[in-house]
């Protein structure tokens, strides 16, 4: 089989299938792909990924992924630097900013802690977010980790840090938009319950 | 949004986006992968990238992708360079080669003939498998073409066109190993049926 296959497609297909969720059948179909597509696709690919590590950084007051420090969105002065929103992942803030509800800024924690792979408060930015909120006027965080055991045990390492010094919130447990309670978890229908609100016309 | 996503990053998700089987979504995982991985990963699937197109070009003898021509299968002395499978894509090769259970060499269409997608036999190598019989000592052309009507079709027009100068195969027909008669389709069990062996001992 080595002999039917070129050196340079192997190659390709091995560094496709060291990417999360693409296995040898995939990779070998992307390769595919891309020695008959246009020069211009696989070499705008390659480009991209050059681009990539050469100019992000992380923000140094958020640690959100940015090719300016401060990010954008530290440094613009229409939104609420007072108003912290704490997620995992860069990923998380690109899902709240797509909401168009949050006018606030944001702290990237890079993760959640886990004590079975090894991660601890101190592999994630939260030394960071307890300095930011000391030394900045920072009136209100908000924490949106995911709603996890790691997440829920890294929101409660937060609150503990910051809870007296500042209002510290978290985002509304209940029921999905278009959910049914015959199949609704229990555990998110007794997060509803006991979030309940009161109803207004 | 476009605040909160520097624009490498919007970059590489875009130029993962226009690969076959890859949504919005999982580009956005797979680039979020790589920033968090060592450099090397994001850079040597770049460097892959470019290996491939600058190093792969298409056999003269089979059409097959090689990084030297004749490729190593057309030039390997070893093998029954009289004897021709005719495949419709350079991965069809690979999956013949993994049976090792062939010692002949192979003609790469580089497609199948279909109207709809405007694809005629013009477009695709049969005008050079038609050569390569006439003009080199072929004694058979085995028709490895998928099973689907694009497939049947251009198995059709290459035995049409070769028919008479030299013995034309196809590949088996029937059921697969491990398959139950009960949920076999009728067109596979009917080809099963039509191509019925004698059984030996």
């Amino acid at each position: 089989m080595a002999q039917a296959v070129p050196a340079s497609v192997t190659r390709l297909i091995d560094e496709f299938s060291r990417l999360p969720g693409i296995g040898p059948k995939t990779a070998a179909r992307l390769t595919y792909f891309l020695l008959r597509a246009p020069d211009d696709q696989a070499l705008g690919l390659a480009d991209a990924l050059h681009d990539l590590k050469e100019r992000i950084t992380y923000c140094s007051i958020c640690a959100n992924l940015t090719e300016q420090d401060p990010c954008p969105v530290c440094s613009d002065e229409k939104r609420d630097q007072g108003l912290v929103c704490v997620v995992e992942e860069p990923l998380n803030v690109i899902a709240i900013e797509r909401t168009g509800h949050y006018r606030g800024v944001y702290h990237v924690l890079h993760g959640a802690i886990n004590p079975i792979e090894g991660i601890g408060p101190d592999q994630l930015r939260i030394k960071e977010l307890v300095d930011r909120v000391a030394s900045r006027p920072v009136r209100e965080v908000i924490i949106a980790t995911n709603v996890s055991l790691e997440g829920d045990a890294t929101a409660m390492y937060i609150y503990n840090k910051l809870h007296g010094a500042i209002r510290v919130t978290r985002l509304a447990r209940g029921l999905s938009v278009g959910s049914d309670l015959e199949y609704a978890d229990s555990l998110t229908l007794a997060g509803a319950l006991e979030g309940r609100q009161e109803m207004q016309e």
